[in-house]
């Protein structure tokens, strides 16, 4: 059966109608009927061959919700009727160091959904077992794809980095990424510092659970901050001061990049010895912190705060999403048949 | 009684025989004999007032080792007659966040021996008890000095970022705490990789324990390590070519400065997401992590390398140090009379 799917042809192509055929399921393999797909930057990147990898027809879609429609000989995770999500990764090696000591995510030949293969933009995507994560009850699926890329990439940063209920956290950048942080952070336990430069987003950011919001422009508010906060998550993507970020950071603080920051952070090494100070990154996280993660949401009721587009209408969701006019992420409704 | 000492009057100036009235003896306080006190690199930056913060006269010293010759009112933790050794630090508040929370060399008024207050190069020197630390035994006193500031420096780090036998050490920099660092990270059960531009430094480093010596200017050797070590500590305060330490990083790897590389470190972000890697500093460390790294040395048989000098030959020992000549440490022995 012909996958149907939504596909550009060249960089900064509109997404037309696609079909391709998927071959036989691998032993290995799940097939998931999407339900709805979220809508990332990283599909953006991808879709304008920014990051010099994309292959053409290209289909986008790396934040997938639906329901399992058959499985390989070899599956026992799921079975048919099951509702899953899949990110970032649909495939890992599953026995190099990384994939053995848990850290598929960190594998080096994992394979991503949407690089050198068909995305979920569509009504079928598959995935190995590994990645195809079973949503909890309590997790609704019409707001859940972006959890497994936006959410997985601010959450996991909680759990590599040992973030204790006592610490102080902020967060940089309120959008699709953001605006799950503050989020978790809050649930965690932590005291919450939001950093905006946009001062209509105060009141936002405080419904979803940040104690204090700091416009990152205010010289003076920023200085207020000096060694207090435990860690920052930096969840956008341009330069900004980042000598006032590791200022505020309390001894032992991490500075941590989850946004492809493009221009290289020039980092003084004293104030990072006399404090203790780290500066880091990371990817999506583990199939395990994933699984982890969704019961988090459950147990405490956090959800994207999401935008629905119906599928067919895939170019005006990119359109919204490129005028950076999404509150705060885009989820695609399937309007496709099967 | 006045305490003798060797003090300079001017940045880069001969050090010549001083003395000084050092007051009643505070309630906390310790007053050790000094027995022998080593020469580290930070002494010759104050000395030269590189930092802009050294009083004149000025007496260097902050890696003494001696006999407690009286303590205050308040003090339980020493007696006269026991053996200790005093740091970069000999006092902290003992009240913050981080003196409460252990890390006493994280508190932001901790005082440097050496800084606004007179040294070890000296016959007498106090501290507040906290930060003189008893000598175990093994552990030989007249070795022992170096121990106090270069050695804690490179131990601490194996601590505080938990660091696990099965780990891969890569040590940049052979020289004073370089030649500790590989010691200890080979007795700590480590797979231990020296790096050093010194050809000549291979044989000692494999005695040290390095497993490996490579030539940090050979390419080709350095792009054998992609992605094999856990931790790289570097001791070294020049800029080296930090891209392909970072590419020898093992996923969750640390690239971690303890030498104050005084060139910002230009760090790309997209490798230290991909790889969850870390960049930090930290300084010396605790009074209870250097109490363990001295039973750790003498549970192991670790001591520095050092060069004995005269304390009245300080001056020939620093121009020793300055010739870059010291292999690996120099102690002073002293000969001033109490």
């Amino acid at each position: 059966m012909s996958v149907r799917a939504f596909a550009a042809q060249q960089p900064h192509g509109e997404l037309a109608p696609f079909e391709y055929e998927p071959g036989p399921l691998g032993d290995e393999q799940v097939e998931i009927a999407v339900s709805h797909c979220g809508v990332c930057h990283s599909d953006l990147s991808m879709l304008d061959n920014e990051w010099g990898m994309t292959r053409y027809p290209f289909v986008p879609g790396h934040e997938a919700v639906g329901t399992v429609r058959a499985v390989g000989s070899h599956v026992t995770t799921v079975k048919p009727g099951d509702r899953v999500g899949l990110g970032w990764y649909s495939k890992s090696c599953m026995h190099c160091r990384q994939c053995m000591g848990g850290d598929h995510n960190l594998c080096s030949t994992a394979e991503a959904t949407i690089v050198g293969r068909h995305g979920a933009f569509a009504n079928t995507v598959r995935a190995h077992w590994a990645w195809a994560t079973p949503l909890p009850d309590g997790v609704d699926p019409a707001k859940a794809g972006p959890l497994f890329c936006g959410g997985i990439t601010v959450f996991n940063p909680l759990v590599q980095f040992d973030v204790r209920p006592t610490h102080r956290v902020g967060v940089v950048g309120i959008g699709g990424l953001g605006h799950l942080a503050v989020q978790f952070a809050n649930k965690w336990g932590c005291e919450v510092v939001a950093f905006s430069s946009s001062a209509g987003k105060s009141d936002e950011a405080k419904k979803l659970g940040a104690h204090h919001v700091v416009n990152s422009k205010d010289d003076a508010a920023m200085a207020k901050l000096t060694g207090t906060l435990d860690l920052i998550l930096v969840t956008v993507n341009v330069p900004l001061n980042w000598p006032a970020y590791v200022s505020a950071l309390a001894p032992r603080g991490r500075l941590h990049f989850v946004g492809a920051v493009g221009a290289p952070v020039p980092v003084a090494v004293f104030p990072m010895i006399v404090g203790q100070k780290s500066l880091s990154g990371s990817p999506v996280g583990s199939p395990a912190t994933t699984a982890d993660m969704l019961a988090f949401c459950a147990r405490h009721g956090i959800a994207p705060v999401t935008e629905t587009f119906p599928m067919s209408k895939v170019n005006d969701a990119v359109a919204h999403l490129r005028a950076g006019k999404a509150r705060y992420r885009i989820v695609l409704e399937n309007d496709l048949k099967a």
